[in-house]
């Protein structure tokens, strides 16, 4: 065992595990006003005169919000890199290097005329811990590494180039800049052709937690602090196409009608029937729709509608979905309008991690902060990193629950309230995992 | 009275009304092969290569279209000209030139991917009636008009000019060619800087007749040779503004949603409900939709339909567009969606002349067809000479009913038992009116 003074010291301190070490650590707080600083800042990148961000990923405003970040980090004396998948990591060496790090981080990428938050808080967050940790010279086991996926709103591109997800084919979608994901990755410093060296393993990721905004009301309506994710919801995104006939809106009777848009009105209905039918905090969504011809005068004799259900167990969504085909064999039975669901997109369900979730629930309590858990309805980066890793999620109230929002707001005390969750329980995790 | 010979012959035979003339003229049938051929011809400018024709107003097709119209009528001897707003009209004189003209046509423009009927019918039916009368030497009191109008597709802006209804602005209005209403005036040949000249006034026509395909099913599927027309219903046409709140589907509980797709889809159900609550030929549609931001993960914040209600009986639209309205405030109130109603376009209700309707079922009678009271359901230019002059309509069958279609077809004899109805209509007209 080779091991220089540093270390010594280091692993004879944890050794310890003293009431004096434990104060100290425990008394460590982020800086609040740094943080929340940091966060206006980024704000300046892509900022929209009527508030709000797009800074959608790809664009020149990401890729200077990106440099700002990885200024950030460099100042922490992070050492920082770009993977091959355009992901920002800044890392902190451990004492202990054959330790898997422990990650923590988030996303910049809005979605077009999106807010300052979704993304921002976890991202600047991991920062500030890093940088708490720094300067109180705290020496870590794991290393940590600060992570900054890319393109988290146009499909967590970057998180699933982590897992492995990724296909070769999505490389050459085009993304909201206008770039396919390809040019985008080329863009932001990543590597395409290598892309599969951004890949990680079971095991060669310690844990991995994120800070984030709610995006909803219930911790803003509750007046709770800290929200605990179960997990993240399952997402099966489905498009519905209904066929009827298109006729004159004049000359044929309502009872000769094979309208697809009055078939469309009652499966919308149905959906919101059946969802609502079983106690549960699963949802179901019908958000886009369109029909043909589309004209005033004209009988529709076609729609295309979106279907999505979410849930944190996959066997209720696919109960509520045979629910649902179910409503819709009867609507096209009485109306003549057929109903054809094609399944276009599914996320499953993606449970946190009991022990990340305890430590979570610890470091809340240790700072005197009321916790809810709650499973998180959107979808994060997170979801694709507990398909290999222990993961855990904190939440901070979103003002109105309102998201992807220019109006997105959290209020600075619950973002610094989160960032001390999230410093808490990195250092939990270093001793514990 | 200064009588050159021809005239006082005619009025001679006139005034006996005797069984030798009248056996002849009941006797009088229009040349079913030769007008079905026309349309054969006609169905050539604009030809679409998946069937049908695209002659949208103003069009290169349109203008042949009306040359190929135009020649036939010149080889049946018409006086043809095209007025300032662009109508065609080929005119045989009457023997009274005192009495206003009797007017018999329809319109030749479609629709984009229309069929070969829906206009075509009754102006190759009104040419062949006037050879019809030509070839037979029969000289009518009253002049008569075999009119085309213009853009009967595109608003009636033709028929519109005639009754004085169309504004300046229309003119300015982008049509389906591409063009403004003014230059395609132009480029047909009218004058619409003298587009007043157009104008007729009550008095100044004696009646107006025209054939036109039922474009709904219930003569076909009752198998009933002959429609009559009891009146154009009025059409009353809102956009319906539903705002609710955009939000994150995943995040937003579904008891806390402010959903306009789904207030829009109750909204939709609700206009069907009350339009069938009761009993009567009215229709109600709601033909186009849009749901903003439109994504399938995001709650529709706002919606845009159209409303659309026909009726023969203008009080009776008013009746069922007042209890919609309630039905929206009902789910106004349960959803938090608002509603906001614009009236966009108001067509009255256009009754036909009494007398008409009772000459064209005895017509009818007399060729032995069957015959049914109806209201169309579609708009013609029938209802704005409608404001002016006695007018009728007859119907012929749509196979299933179909229209503004590729697909619209009515059977050759059908068509002729149509023009013959119109001839005899009119040979009574002449004698009657």
């Amino acid at each position: 065992m080779n091991m220089n003074r540093r270390e010594f010291n280091l692993s004879l301190l944890a050794a310890m595990g003293t009431s004096a070490i434990a104060r100290s650590q425990t008394s460590l707080r982020a800086n609040g006003k740094r943080l929340n600083d940091h966060l206006s800042a980024l704000a300046e990148f892509g900022k929209n005169p009527q508030g709000g961000v797009s800074r959608v990923a790809y664009s020149d405003a990401d890729r200077e919000g990106r440099e700002f970040a990885m200024r950030l980090m460099r100042e922490v004396r992070l050492d920082v890199k770009i993977d091959t998948a355009g992901n920002i990591i800044g890392k902190r060496a451990g004492s202990q290097p054959n330790l898997p790090p422990i990650m923590i981080g988030s996303h910049i990428d809005s979605v077009p005329e999106g807010g300052n938050y979704d993304g921002n808080v976890g991202s600047m967050s991991a920062i500030e811990v890093a940088q708490t940790v720094a300067e109180n010279n705290i020496a870590t086991r794991h290393s940590v590494e600060v992570i900054i996926f890319q393109n988290e709103e146009g499909g967590l591109i970057g998180s699933r180039a982590v897992s492995g997800e990724l296909t070769e084919k999505e490389l050459d979608l085009v993304s909201r800049s206008g770039k396919t994901i390809r040019d985008g990755i080329k863009f932001i410093g990543g590597d395409p052709a290598r892309i599969s060296e951004a890949r990680r393993r079971r095991g060669e990721i310690a844990a991995y937690v994120e800070l984030h905004i709610e995006q909803g009301a219930i911790l803003a309506t509750e007046k709770i602090d800290i929200g605990i994710v179960e997990g993240i919801v399952g997402i099966n995104w489905w498009d519905v196409t209904l066929e009827g006939f298109a006729n004159h809106a004049g000359t044929t009777p309502m009872n000769q009608r094979r309208d697809a848009m009055l078939a469309a009105a009652k499966f919308t209905e149905a959906v919101n029937r059946v969802v609502t039918s079983i106690p549960g905090r699963q949802v179901g969504t019908v958000g886009r729709i369109q029909a043909w011809p589309g004209a005033p005068n004209v009988i529709p004799g076609k729609v295309v509608l979106s279907l999505e259900l979410r849930d944190l167990d996959g066997a209720k969504i696919q109960m509520l979905y045979g629910r649902i085909r179910a409503e819709a064999d009867e609507i096209a039975k009485a109306s003549g309008v057929s109903f054809d669901f094609k399944e276009i997109n599914v996320n499953t369900p993606a449970p946190t991690d009991e022990r990340v979730r305890r430590m979570i629930a610890e470091s809340a309590k240790e700072l005197g902060l009321t916790t809810k858990l709650m499973p998180s309805g959107a979808g994060h980066d997170a979801q694709d990193i507990a398909r290999l890793a222990p993961v855990g999620m904190i939440f901070v109230p979103s003002a109105g629950g309102i998201s992807h929002s220019p109006k997105e707001f959290s209020r600075p005390e619950d973002i610094t309230n989160g960032a001390n969750v999230l410093l808490h329980t990195l250092l939990k995790l270093d001793k514990q995992i």
